[in-house]
This record gives structure tokens, sequence and C-alpha cells, in this order.
């Protein structure tokens, strides 16, 4: 399948879960508003939970897109650490099908943030990974990736967290501190 | 009321939570199972979730216990954070509601471990940080929390942590570090 058509296919999932939530939403569903046959989009995603579960991972790509432009241009390790912690709970906080499944559909998108989250955590590793010079680099990844998913699976802190500058503090303090010493340059 | 009657609801809720699962229980089942009215029940326990929220408390406060005998012993801050990893993973893996609801009813319980778990979270904080001496303690102690609760909600690591030496070793590598200087005595 030409990837503009899986493409296609994502964009309708996409709305889909936007408008309608996960739990009742189909695979049919999704192929009439895609404008696609059943059975292209059937070829393509067997079960909805497929579907479901590359959706998650093309918005998780963007946002690690997002991530990259906001850190790259820092001078060192550290200071990318302290950005790109402000900047995640910044774009989860913002982003619109992830806010409203949590507020409207809690029970059905949880699973896939904790349970399930094995394929988004092993991809947003190995991105920061590659970014860290540590022999231990894809353990001290994977940590900043559980801290920062739990501060939006579980907003409630006795740390104020509100602002980028509170986000900033936060991770001078007590992220930048994990970084390996050989892997601040 | 009586002390006495509270934990014969505790015990009657767990012991049906454990049998039926958390989305079919209902108050007037646990009366039923405790040997009391409706009635009595409803007048401690006016909903279902005030009676689900008193028995996650009354489980996390027994954990607390035990935690505490395993580390208490230990002769400084960094043993305590390595041992009370492993006993922490230990204990959860362990125990029977935890671990059955998570495997039969994940959608059901996974909100009470994430969106709705401030409760929990500050209670485990306060404990943490009582015996963590530095200013920052409750943002420590919260730190610590969220990196167990994360393993135990997402058990997929790149991390081995299957058995006690494993997690001391992670826990020595990963989490001593974030005892600021000054808490280590």
């Amino acid at each position: 399948m030409r990837d503009e058509s899986v493409e296609r296919i994502l964009d309708a999932a996409y709305a889909r879960m936007l408008a309608g939530g996960l739990r009742r939403l189909t695979v049919d569903e999704v192929a009439k508003e895609a404008g696609l046959s059943r059975i292209t989009v059937y070829r393509r995603f067997a079960r909805k939970s497929d579907l479901v579960q590359e959706v998650i991972l093309r918005e998780l790509r963007r946002f690690l897109r997002s991530f990259e432009q906001a850190v790259a241009p820092l001078p060192d390790m550290p200071e990318r650490v302290v950005e790109g912690f402000a900047v995640t709970l910044r774009l989860v906080r913002g982003h619109p099908l992830l806010s409203g499944l949590l507020a409207t559909e809690p029970e059905t998108i949880l699973p896939h943030l904790t349970l399930e989250a094995g394929p988004y955590l092993a991809v947003a590793r190995e991105y920061l990974a590659a970014h860290l010079n540590t022999p231990d680099a894809r353990a001290v990844a994977e940590m900043f990736i559980r801290v920062a998913l739990s501060f939006v699976l579980t907003p409630d802190s006795v740390v104020p967290l509100g602002t980028d500058e509170q986000a900033r503090a936060y991770a001078r303090r007590h992220l930048v501190p994990l970084l390996p010493s050989e892997g601040i340059n």
C-alpha cells in the first residue's frame, strides 16, 4: 500500500478518535471517513488495535521531531534535558487527542499509556539514548521518559510544574543529576 | 463507627474485589459479605469509590509497614534506597489484589493508579520524605515513588529487573544518585 493511503487512513482514524473517542471507534468508520473501501483499510490494519497503535506511534514521532527542534540548538546535554522536560510537558498538555482522551475516556486510553506502552517507550528510548554518549544510555533515557510519562499520567504533585520555568527548575534540580558524568557533553 | 466494623467492611471489600474484580463490585455485596446491614456500610462509605479508595489506602499502609521493616535496619540512606526498590518490586508483584486486577481488569484499576493516584502518592511521599533530611525531601521522595510506580504500570523495560539483585543494581546506579548529598546519612 502506498504511504499516501496509509497517511490518509491514519488521518481519518485520528479525526474519528478526536471526535468520538476510542471505545466506539471501528475500522469500518475509519474507512468511510478516509473515503477508502473497507477491504483496503483491513488489508493494512487487520485489527482496530493495530490502527490505534499506529496512530499513537505517528503522534509520538511527531512529538519527537518537535522535541528535537527545541533541544538540538542548545549547547550541552544538561541544557537539553532541562528544555526537553519543559517542552515535553507543554506539548503533551497541549495535545488535543491525548488530553481529550485522558479527560473523557481514561479507562480506554490508560492501558495504551501503561501496560501496553512498551513499544512507545522503546521508540522514545532509542531516540533519546542515541543522544546520550554512555554505556547505559538506554537505561538513563528510559528513566527520563518514565518520569515525564508519570507526570502526564498523574499530574498531582508536590512540585509546581504549571509553567515552563517551573518545569525547567525541576529538571535542573532532579533530572540533570541522572545524567552520568560521561554523558554530559 | 468502631474501628472493628470498619476493618470488617474493608476485609469484606478486599475479598469481593479479589474474587470478582472492581467493576461489578457493589456496596450491597460488601455488606452481605461482612455480615452487616446495608445501612451500616453506607453510613461509613456512601459511595463505592470511597470504599475502594479506603481498601487501596489500607493496602498502601500495609505495604509501607513491610517496606519500613525491610529498610529500617540498614546503615545508611543509599542502602535503604537500594533495598527499598527491590522490596517494592517484590511486594507489588506478589500482591494478589493488585496483580490480579492489573491482569484481569486493567481498565478499571488503572485510573486509580494514575489520574486518581494523587492521594496514594501523597501518603507514600510524606512517609518517605520524613526519612530524607533535605529541604526538598518531598520532591525527591515523589520522584522515587513515580519511578517505582512506573515499573509497576509498565514493566516492559530495557533494564532487567526480574530478580532482587537486578533491582538492587538498578537502584544503586540510577536511584541513589537522586539523593541530594545532604540527604545521605
